[in-house]
């Protein structure tokens, strides 16, 4: 990988610029943005210099769409004609099942997802430790991308940035983060708008502790990332919420009874084997 | 006040005890509590000696009820016969309205809800600085209470304990923490609920984000205090289940429409006023 091109430089794809930089990447660095973010980014040092994409697809050896999902499927679709077979092209969109699909039609192309974020998007929120410590999932009908030579050198310097490539199915991955993610998003989101509905005593909400703050600090998310992830995952996200409005509703039901107690005691349980990354044992 | 008594030495009242030796509070120090935890306690410095209720009763200035919220009714129940006018009595229950409806029968009582936990419970995990920089909110239908040489001595040593004293009327109380703490605390045990219900696949869970640990992070509280609260509130933590229900119900049916858009935007906005702490501005 002489050659990395990134379309779309906000948080993600400057900060994987800015990682590699840190960590000595020898190789020239491309952007695809609008002029603005192409400045601020080559003033970070997040990137070398500015292209088009047809110019990242004559010229890389790897191209990282880190776009909303719904842009990386119009690039996708603007490389199908240009894109050459030996350059890997992959993703970092927070669903995989249609964009694995869709991507199928180029070449060779292998979808991602960096476990990575903040509550702040854009180049100026892009920091080279951004990846450290974090998994970054890949998603393919072909998961032996991952050893071809441009597979095993990106895998190896996002290792090298601190991240832990790992692989999944795509639809076991988009079941997943539908509730680990996607359910925890919109019970926060549903949390702030239903307090907001009410008429509430001020000193309190002031003196309001750090539970409430947990629950609705991704309530803050952009709906500009999230439109898109509903849309591409509606079926498991609907599931998710299904079971989780069932289970409220026999909560709200029982209050006063030990069938409540029953469900504490086995949420507790839950919630410290999700600490301890053992969720099926 | 010369002499404090404190019902229930665990994380509350324990607390209390180390944070007013710690501020070099030079009164006596009484515990209530089973013979294992005054042992603690007296080891822990948090109080000088152990004695029953009626010694209680008839020695302390000051009487701090700190216990689950049903045994501090019985304990009010107790002291009906032999409470001196001239002690004020004093609690740390999460709910106010029947507390106060219940220690109104005693002389001299003021209902009180210091804004601050942890995960664990006991004498073990009492902190000395647990009352730093929270509100401690009192409850009465005789604000004047708080103006008695007693009212007045305690208040002035839970400030120099770092707590910030406050008053709001019971039911105000009530209907606000129904929104602000009870509803949170079931919507993550109810998400952790839902999640045990599912096979989901353990890479996954491994690697899930901060979003799902903050989301059930309040999970892992303790059915034994939780019982009291949904019991001797549970008007307001209906109503307030109701509405939250009906949000996330008609966001499941808008998923995919821009409707969901403006709830992600009146969200957002909610959860920065919280935390601005400007709910009402």
């Amino acid at each position: 990988m002489r050659t990395l091109a990134i379309a779309g430089v906000g948080l993600i794809g400057g900060s994987l610029g800015l990682a590699l930089r840190k960590r000595g990447f020898p190789g020239t660095i491309l952007g695809i943005s609008s002029p603005k973010t192409i400045e601020t980014a080559i003033a970070r040092g997040a990137i070398d210099r500015g292209v088009t994409l047809q110019e990242a697809a004559a010229e890389a050896d790897v191209i990282l769409l880190a776009q909303p999902i719904s842009v990386i499927l119009q690039t996708i679709d603007e490389l199908i004609p240009i894109a050459r077979p030996d350059c890997l092209i992959t993703d970092a969109g927070s669903t995989k099942r249609l964009l694995c699909e869709r991507g199928g039609a180029l070449p060779c192309f292998l979808g991602g997802h960096p476990m990575a974020g903040k509550e702040t998007a854009g180049i100026g929120a892009a920091d080279a430790d951004l990846f450290s410590g974090r998994p970054w999932i890949f998603c393919s009908d072909d998961v032996r991308l991952t050893l071809t030579p441009h597979g095993s050198d990106l895998l190896g310097w996002l290792r090298v940035c601190g991240a832990f490539p790992g692989y999944m199915d795509p639809g076991a991955h988009d079941q997943t983060v539908a509730w680990t993610s996607h359910l925890p998003q919109l019970l926060s989101t549903s949390l702030a708008r239903s307090i907001g509905t009410q008429v509430l005593h001020r000193e309190l909400v002031t003196v309001s502790g750090s539970g409430l703050r947990d629950m609705t600090r991704l309530a803050m998310s952009s709906w500009s990332v999230w439109r898109d992830i509903l849309d591409t995952n509606t079926d498991f996200i609907d599931h998710a919420l299904k079971v989780y409005i069932d289970t409220l509703t026999k909560m709200r039901e029982n209050l006063q009874t030990q069938r409540t107690g029953e469900d504490f005691s086995i949420a507790s349980e839950v919630a410290h084997r999700i600490r301890r990354g053992l969720q099926n044992d």
